[in-house]
Protein backbone atom coordinates (compact mmCIF):
# COMPACT_ATOMS: atom_id res chain seq x y z
CA UNK A 1 0.00 0.00 0.00
CA UNK A 2 2.15 2.70 -1.34
CA UNK A 3 1.92 6.32 -2.48
CA UNK A 4 3.81 7.22 -4.99
CA UNK A 5 7.37 9.86 -3.75
CA UNK A 6 5.47 12.31 -6.24
CA UNK A 7 2.77 12.41 -3.58
CA UNK A 8 5.36 12.23 -0.58
CA UNK A 9 6.98 15.54 -1.87
CA UNK A 10 3.90 17.13 -2.92
CA UNK A 11 3.16 16.95 0.98
CA UNK A 12 6.13 17.67 1.94
CA UNK A 13 6.41 20.69 -0.31
CA UNK A 14 3.21 22.32 1.28
CA UNK A 15 4.48 21.56 4.68
CA UNK A 16 7.35 23.39 3.63
CA UNK A 17 5.48 26.38 2.12
CA UNK A 18 2.71 26.12 4.95
CA UNK A 19 5.63 27.18 7.46
CA UNK A 20 7.43 29.70 5.19
CA UNK A 21 4.16 31.71 4.89
CA UNK A 22 5.31 33.60 8.29
CA UNK A 23 9.09 34.50 6.09
CA UNK A 24 9.08 38.07 4.60
CA UNK A 25 11.33 35.70 1.65
CA UNK A 26 9.69 33.69 -0.89
CA UNK A 27 10.60 30.03 -0.86
CA UNK A 28 12.72 28.42 -3.72
CA UNK A 29 13.19 25.28 -5.06
CA UNK A 30 16.67 25.04 -3.77
CA UNK A 31 15.32 25.94 -0.09
CA UNK A 32 12.76 23.16 -0.56
CA UNK A 33 15.52 20.55 -1.80
CA UNK A 34 17.52 21.96 0.99
CA UNK A 35 15.57 21.58 3.31
CA UNK A 36 14.46 17.92 2.73
CA UNK A 37 17.77 16.56 1.05
CA UNK A 38 15.78 15.63 -2.06
CA UNK A 39 16.48 16.66 -5.87
CA UNK A 40 15.67 19.73 -7.46
CA UNK A 41 14.91 18.02 -10.61
CA UNK A 42 12.12 15.86 -8.64
CA UNK A 43 11.30 19.41 -7.03
CA UNK A 44 10.55 21.38 -10.47
CA UNK A 45 7.71 18.90 -11.34
CA UNK A 46 5.86 19.00 -8.20
CA UNK A 47 5.93 22.81 -8.02
CA UNK A 48 4.40 23.10 -11.35
CA UNK A 49 1.53 20.47 -10.38
CA UNK A 50 1.06 22.43 -7.31
CA UNK A 51 0.29 25.53 -9.50
CA UNK A 52 -1.50 24.12 -12.31
CA UNK A 53 -3.76 22.63 -8.74
CA UNK A 54 -4.05 26.06 -7.51
CA UNK A 55 -2.56 25.71 -4.35
CA UNK A 56 1.19 27.76 -4.99
CA UNK A 57 1.80 30.43 -6.95
CA UNK A 58 4.97 31.76 -8.32
CA UNK A 59 7.18 35.02 -8.81
CA UNK A 60 9.56 34.58 -11.65
CA UNK A 61 12.81 37.05 -11.34
CA UNK A 62 15.42 38.11 -8.55
CA UNK A 63 13.58 37.93 -5.16
CA UNK A 64 11.35 35.39 -7.07
CA UNK A 65 10.07 32.56 -5.74
CA UNK A 66 6.55 30.68 -4.92
CA UNK A 67 4.60 31.29 -1.62
CA UNK A 68 1.09 29.23 -0.66
CA UNK A 69 -1.92 30.53 -3.33
CA UNK A 70 -4.27 29.47 -0.37
CA UNK A 71 -4.69 29.27 3.56
CA UNK A 72 -3.40 26.50 5.24
CA UNK A 73 -6.90 25.56 6.19
CA UNK A 74 -8.41 25.93 2.83
CA UNK A 75 -6.01 23.36 1.73
CA UNK A 76 -7.57 19.93 2.28
CA UNK A 77 -5.26 16.84 2.34
CA UNK A 78 -7.89 14.29 0.40
CA UNK A 79 -8.05 16.66 -2.35
CA UNK A 80 -4.11 16.85 -2.38
CA UNK A 81 -3.50 13.04 -2.32
CA UNK A 82 -6.23 12.07 -4.86
CA UNK A 83 -4.95 14.61 -7.39
CA UNK A 84 -1.62 13.90 -7.14
CA UNK A 85 -2.09 9.68 -7.42
CA UNK A 86 -4.35 10.72 -10.54
CA UNK A 87 -2.98 8.25 -12.58
CA UNK A 88 -2.79 5.61 -9.83
CA UNK A 89 -4.77 2.83 -9.54
CA UNK A 90 -5.15 0.10 -6.46
CA UNK A 91 -4.71 -2.36 -8.28
CA UNK A 92 -4.95 -3.25 -12.65
CA UNK A 93 -8.29 -3.72 -12.92
CA UNK A 94 -8.77 -0.18 -11.41
CA UNK A 95 -6.94 1.61 -14.36
CA UNK A 96 -9.64 3.10 -16.79
CA UNK A 97 -10.44 0.86 -19.67
CA UNK A 98 -8.70 -2.05 -18.45
CA UNK A 99 -10.60 -5.37 -18.78
CA UNK A 100 -8.03 -7.81 -18.98
CA UNK A 101 -8.77 -10.06 -15.50
CA UNK A 102 -11.02 -13.28 -16.87
CA UNK A 103 -12.93 -12.68 -13.68
CA UNK A 104 -13.85 -9.01 -13.65
CA UNK A 105 -17.70 -9.52 -14.48
CA UNK A 106 -18.52 -11.43 -11.27
CA UNK A 107 -15.57 -10.00 -9.05
CA UNK A 108 -16.79 -8.62 -5.94
CA UNK A 109 -12.77 -7.97 -4.77
CA UNK A 110 -13.14 -4.81 -6.53
CA UNK A 111 -15.83 -3.68 -4.36
CA UNK A 112 -14.43 -4.30 -1.47
CA UNK A 113 -11.02 -2.68 -2.23
CA UNK A 114 -12.59 0.19 -3.62
CA UNK A 115 -15.11 0.60 -0.51
CA UNK A 116 -11.11 0.47 1.43
CA UNK A 117 -10.05 3.41 -0.41
CA UNK A 118 -12.70 5.68 0.26
CA UNK A 119 -12.22 4.87 3.50
CA UNK A 120 -8.88 5.54 3.12
CA UNK A 121 -9.58 9.13 1.45
CA UNK A 122 -12.42 10.01 3.98
CA UNK A 123 -9.86 10.10 6.53
CA UNK A 124 -7.43 11.99 4.50
CA UNK A 125 -10.55 14.46 3.93
CA UNK A 126 -10.38 15.39 7.44
CA UNK A 127 -7.47 17.17 7.49
CA UNK A 128 -6.07 20.20 6.04
CA UNK A 129 -2.61 21.44 5.88
CA UNK A 130 -3.52 23.58 9.03
CA UNK A 131 -2.93 20.31 10.55
CA UNK A 132 0.61 19.28 9.14
CA UNK A 133 2.30 22.49 10.27
CA UNK A 134 0.50 22.55 14.01
CA UNK A 135 4.27 22.50 15.55
CA UNK A 136 5.17 25.13 13.20
CA UNK A 137 7.74 26.41 14.87
CA UNK A 138 9.78 23.30 15.36
CA UNK A 139 9.73 22.57 11.78
CA UNK A 140 10.85 26.26 11.29
CA UNK A 141 14.02 25.11 13.63
CA UNK A 142 13.98 21.71 11.61
CA UNK A 143 14.40 23.48 8.22
CA UNK A 144 17.09 25.82 9.34
CA UNK A 145 19.13 23.13 11.07
CA UNK A 146 19.11 21.32 7.46
CA UNK A 147 20.00 25.05 6.31
CA UNK A 148 17.02 26.26 4.61
CA UNK A 149 16.42 30.15 5.00
CA UNK A 150 13.77 29.57 6.95
CA UNK B 1 -2.23 4.60 -3.82
CA UNK B 2 -1.68 0.94 -5.08
CA UNK B 3 -0.96 -2.22 -3.77
CA UNK B 4 2.06 -4.42 -5.27
CA UNK B 5 1.33 -7.24 -7.96
CA UNK B 6 2.17 -9.28 -5.82
CA UNK B 7 -0.97 -8.94 -3.61
CA UNK B 8 -3.04 -8.63 -6.90
CA UNK B 9 -2.07 -11.82 -7.70
CA UNK B 10 -1.80 -13.60 -4.02
CA UNK B 11 -5.91 -12.38 -4.06
CA UNK B 12 -6.71 -13.93 -7.44
CA UNK B 13 -4.91 -17.33 -6.57
CA UNK B 14 -7.14 -17.70 -3.33
CA UNK B 15 -10.36 -16.74 -5.45
CA UNK B 16 -8.89 -19.66 -7.83
CA UNK B 17 -8.60 -22.00 -5.44
CA UNK B 18 -12.01 -20.94 -3.48
CA UNK B 19 -13.77 -21.38 -6.34
CA UNK B 20 -11.95 -24.87 -7.28
CA UNK B 21 -13.24 -26.55 -3.60
CA UNK B 22 -15.98 -27.68 -5.75
CA UNK B 23 -13.20 -29.53 -8.01
CA UNK B 24 -12.17 -32.86 -7.89
CA UNK B 25 -8.94 -31.95 -9.07
CA UNK B 26 -6.21 -29.88 -7.07
CA UNK B 27 -5.51 -26.82 -9.20
CA UNK B 28 -1.76 -26.24 -10.46
CA UNK B 29 0.47 -23.16 -10.90
CA UNK B 30 -0.27 -23.89 -14.58
CA UNK B 31 -3.85 -23.66 -14.02
CA UNK B 32 -3.81 -20.50 -12.37
CA UNK B 33 -1.55 -19.04 -15.12
CA UNK B 34 -4.01 -19.93 -17.91
CA UNK B 35 -6.98 -19.17 -15.65
CA UNK B 36 -5.47 -15.28 -15.44
CA UNK B 37 -3.32 -14.97 -18.37
CA UNK B 38 -0.46 -14.68 -16.07
CA UNK B 39 2.91 -15.59 -15.68
CA UNK B 40 4.12 -19.54 -13.82
CA UNK B 41 7.07 -17.71 -12.39
CA UNK B 42 5.30 -15.00 -10.91
CA UNK B 43 2.69 -17.52 -9.17
CA UNK B 44 5.41 -20.24 -7.89
CA UNK B 45 6.27 -16.89 -5.82
CA UNK B 46 3.11 -16.66 -4.63
CA UNK B 47 1.94 -20.00 -3.69
CA UNK B 48 5.13 -20.45 -1.98
CA UNK B 49 4.03 -17.43 -0.01
CA UNK B 50 0.44 -18.85 0.51
CA UNK B 51 1.78 -22.19 1.84
CA UNK B 52 4.22 -20.60 4.11
CA UNK B 53 1.14 -18.29 5.53
CA UNK B 54 -0.87 -21.79 6.24
CA UNK B 55 -3.51 -20.60 3.67
CA UNK B 56 -2.35 -23.29 0.83
CA UNK B 57 -1.90 -27.19 0.92
CA UNK B 58 0.35 -28.49 -1.56
CA UNK B 59 1.14 -32.21 -2.70
CA UNK B 60 4.01 -33.16 -4.91
CA UNK B 61 3.57 -35.99 -7.32
CA UNK B 62 1.53 -37.14 -9.77
CA UNK B 63 -1.96 -35.83 -9.54
CA UNK B 64 -0.13 -33.54 -7.24
CA UNK B 65 -1.23 -29.58 -6.57
CA UNK B 66 -2.64 -27.20 -4.25
CA UNK B 67 -5.60 -26.77 -2.43
CA UNK B 68 -6.68 -24.02 0.50
CA UNK B 69 -5.86 -25.35 3.66
CA UNK B 70 -8.64 -23.69 5.22
CA UNK B 71 -12.37 -22.89 4.63
CA UNK B 72 -12.71 -19.42 2.67
CA UNK B 73 -15.00 -18.45 5.62
CA UNK B 74 -11.86 -18.13 7.42
CA UNK B 75 -9.25 -16.49 5.60
CA UNK B 76 -9.66 -13.14 6.27
CA UNK B 77 -8.92 -10.42 2.69
CA UNK B 78 -7.31 -7.94 5.73
CA UNK B 79 -4.76 -10.62 7.12
CA UNK B 80 -3.56 -11.74 3.56
CA UNK B 81 -3.10 -8.22 2.48
CA UNK B 82 -1.26 -7.08 5.68
CA UNK B 83 1.29 -10.23 5.05
CA UNK B 84 1.46 -9.84 1.70
CA UNK B 85 2.20 -5.93 2.33
CA UNK B 86 4.88 -6.53 4.70
CA UNK B 87 7.56 -4.83 2.91
CA UNK B 88 5.76 -2.08 1.46
CA UNK B 89 5.49 1.23 2.86
CA UNK B 90 3.06 3.90 2.96
CA UNK B 91 5.77 6.50 2.51
CA UNK B 92 9.59 6.35 2.98
CA UNK B 93 9.22 7.49 6.49
CA UNK B 94 7.27 3.90 7.32
CA UNK B 95 9.82 1.84 6.17
CA UNK B 96 11.86 0.52 9.70
CA UNK B 97 14.64 2.23 10.81
CA UNK B 98 14.00 4.80 8.46
CA UNK B 99 15.03 8.69 9.83
CA UNK B 100 15.76 10.23 6.47
CA UNK B 101 13.03 13.02 6.49
CA UNK B 102 13.89 16.03 8.05
CA UNK B 103 10.58 16.75 9.98
CA UNK B 104 10.51 13.53 11.65
CA UNK B 105 10.67 14.58 15.13
CA UNK B 106 7.66 17.26 14.50
CA UNK B 107 5.58 15.53 11.75
CA UNK B 108 2.05 15.65 11.47
CA UNK B 109 1.71 13.97 8.44
CA UNK B 110 2.49 10.42 9.50
CA UNK B 111 0.00 10.03 12.30
CA UNK B 112 -2.67 11.21 9.86
CA UNK B 113 -1.32 8.74 7.63
CA UNK B 114 -1.23 5.86 9.74
CA UNK B 115 -4.88 6.21 10.75
CA UNK B 116 -5.89 6.37 6.76
CA UNK B 117 -4.11 2.90 6.57
CA UNK B 118 -5.91 1.76 9.40
CA UNK B 119 -9.74 3.09 8.23
CA UNK B 120 -8.34 1.23 4.75
CA UNK B 121 -7.44 -2.34 6.32
CA UNK B 122 -10.45 -1.74 8.78
CA UNK B 123 -12.72 -2.31 5.57
CA UNK B 124 -10.94 -5.40 4.45
CA UNK B 125 -11.09 -6.41 8.09
CA UNK B 126 -14.61 -7.34 7.32
CA UNK B 127 -13.79 -9.73 4.34
CA UNK B 128 -12.94 -13.25 3.86
CA UNK B 129 -12.30 -14.94 0.90
CA UNK B 130 -16.37 -16.38 0.89
CA UNK B 131 -17.38 -12.74 0.21
CA UNK B 132 -14.76 -12.79 -3.38
CA UNK B 133 -16.46 -16.18 -4.56
CA UNK B 134 -20.54 -15.49 -3.88
CA UNK B 135 -20.50 -15.82 -7.77
CA UNK B 136 -18.59 -19.26 -7.81
CA UNK B 137 -20.66 -20.83 -10.85
CA UNK B 138 -20.00 -17.26 -12.77
CA UNK B 139 -16.58 -17.42 -11.54
CA UNK B 140 -16.01 -20.93 -12.49
CA UNK B 141 -17.48 -20.56 -15.85
CA UNK B 142 -14.75 -17.20 -16.51
CA UNK B 143 -12.08 -19.77 -15.30
CA UNK B 144 -13.37 -22.04 -17.76
CA UNK B 145 -13.99 -20.19 -20.91
CA UNK B 146 -10.13 -18.55 -19.94
CA UNK B 147 -8.99 -22.54 -20.57
CA UNK B 148 -8.77 -23.49 -16.84
CA UNK B 149 -9.71 -27.00 -15.91
CA UNK B 150 -12.12 -26.22 -13.50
Amino acid sequence: MRLTNFTDYTLRTLIYLGVNRSNSRLATISDIATAYGISENHLMKIVHHLAKQGYVETTRGKGGGMRLALPPEQINIGAVVRKSEEDQTVVECFEEGNLNCTILPACTLHAVLEQALRAFFEVLDRHTLADLIVHQSTLARLFRNAGAPL
